[in-house]
């Protein structure tokens, strides 16, 4: 049986999605379980406690999303169990464009441009351009397809990945590098997946190797970010401006003061949003694998998190 | 001789610049013509009243630009002098990313997200993307480029010129299709050079053709739009927003009621500045080509006026 939970999603749409592939009595919601041994596979975001413990035949554990952080902090999950993401275009394209748009923004003083307005000021300058070295921290299925599609609208991108990657369209740097990728970018754009490693990466020491007046992109995870350095850099002039989608704690609560920071851009972890079509059909897949015997696809390493 | 003249633009790095490359004595202004019967390359930008009538023999009118509807509007022009325009990637690679950019702030719904955090609103909505079919207006260099990096970023895009065009990238239309395309796209992005027939094309009858809560972006020719025909399109909903680089008169007066509308978004004519060094070397190849005998290039069709 494949189990669907999630604290956070209306799982109707989701249901009808899944017996449209599957037959019915085969997908459920975890009040309809009556024998917790016969769930395979669970689908899930944001589960509920102790939903892991319950589940003796586990199989698979596919996430609803590209990341898998919100399954490998459980405790409750066992070492052997597979762990699979969602891999589609459906995913890099709504975030390769969120990162696109949001370089461009800055790129093309588009933040100026919306203040000026309000003052009614024209002022068109010689050079109107900021000028933008990209940095992508992270290089899987997302950080390659905005490497790619940056290169082609012309600009310069590095890359920096865990292992040294080879890619056509960026320059690229391994872990031991985080250095020397920092010093020569001023657009960071953090895509990284969220391991202890990656917890709180974001922070006073990390902003300020990049160059003075660089900016920051978080489309990563929000525990990846440190708010009150972020601030500080900002503050201080190391930071020019920070376009956010993740946070620590979501919703973002009212009192930070990042909603208030006139160079804090904010979108309530919009970047991706899962559509039904990428997901489905890919743990339908896995689903009918594992009943064939078959090898499974999308899993993630779990040694490494992602 | 070749003579730089412009009232808008400071000359003197753009002398130093063909300086480097040409005879200084070779390159003058205006001030400092002795003899007019010899400048045979007139490099201008918004030039000054009677320029024309003065100069005998020139040979060649070279834009500093990719719009040449500053120099054909002159009557003082005679018929048989060629006209030529700047062709460049340097041109529409900044051309391009202005239109992307501004088609990521409304399909990824930045202008939402910066009034909500005016207010501390977290609103994640299930399908955060508005969706776009865009239609560019205009498949020179310019629309051309752009309609192949939006086709990679994984958009449905349109494209209308003149004369049909074939392309990989778009579905292309004619001129005589204009409504069937306008009724297809709910994005238009104007890229038409300023012609008799352009004047004035952004008006009501125009705007009334696309789907009802269209969005516009014009970074064609300030003529071409009629401003009141935009707001009242925008006060009835038949646009939900507007992003304007150009307008009728610029600056853009103070006293427009473009600058206090809440869905307009204004630039001051920014989207591409024409970099020197995308200007000089091919003019400079064009007055070498000419004192050579040989075809000049980059020159437009003065019958259809770009």
């Amino acid at each position: 049986m494949l189990l669907i939970d999630s604290a956070t999603k209306d799982l109707t749409p989701w249901l009808k999605a899944f017996k449209k592939h599957l037959p019915e009595k085969e997908v459920i919601t975890y009040d309809e379980i009556t024998d917790p041994s016969l769930v395979e596979v669970a689908v899930v975001w944001q589960h509920r406690k102790e939903l892991f413990s319950e589940l003796s035949k586990l199989k698979l554990v596919a996430s609803l999303g590209a990341g898998v952080d919100h399954i490998l902090q459980d405790p409750l999950l066992k070492p052997q169990v597979p762990v699979s993401k969602i891999v589609s275009p459906l995913l890099s394209t709504p975030m390769s464009n969120y990162c696109i748009g949001a370089i461009l923004y800055y790129h093309k003083q588009f933040d100026k441009y919306a203040l000026d307005k309000a003052d009614k000021i024209w002022d068109q300058q010689f050079d109107p351009e900021r000028k933008v070295t990209i940095g992508i921290l992270g290089l899987g299925q997302l950080g390659t397809d905005l490497a790619e599609k940056l290169h082609l609208l012309g600009f310069d991108v590095h890359g920096l990945s865990q292992t040294k990657k080879n890619l056509k369209y960026a320059t690229t740097y391994g872990a031991n590098e985080l250095e020397t990728f920092l010093s020569k970018v001023n657009v960071l754009v953090c895509m990284l997946p969220r391991t202890k490693e990656t917890t709180g990466i974001i922070n006073h020491e990390l902003l300020y190797q990049l160059p003075p007046r660089s900016f920051l992109i978080n489309v990563g995870r929000g525990p990846q970010q440190v708010n009150q350095d972020i601030i500080t850099a900002l503050d201080e002039g190391q930071l020019s401006g920070a376009f956010l989608d993740v946070f620590p704690e979501e919703p973002l609560p009212s009192n930070s003061p990042l909603w208030m920071h006139p160079n804090v851009f904010i979108t309530p972890h919009i970047a991706v949003v899962t559509k039904m079509e990428a997901a489905v059909p890919q743990i339908v897949e896995n689903y009918q694998r594992l009943k064939e015997g078959k090898g499974l696809i999308n899993l993630i390493d779990r040694s490494k998190g992602y």
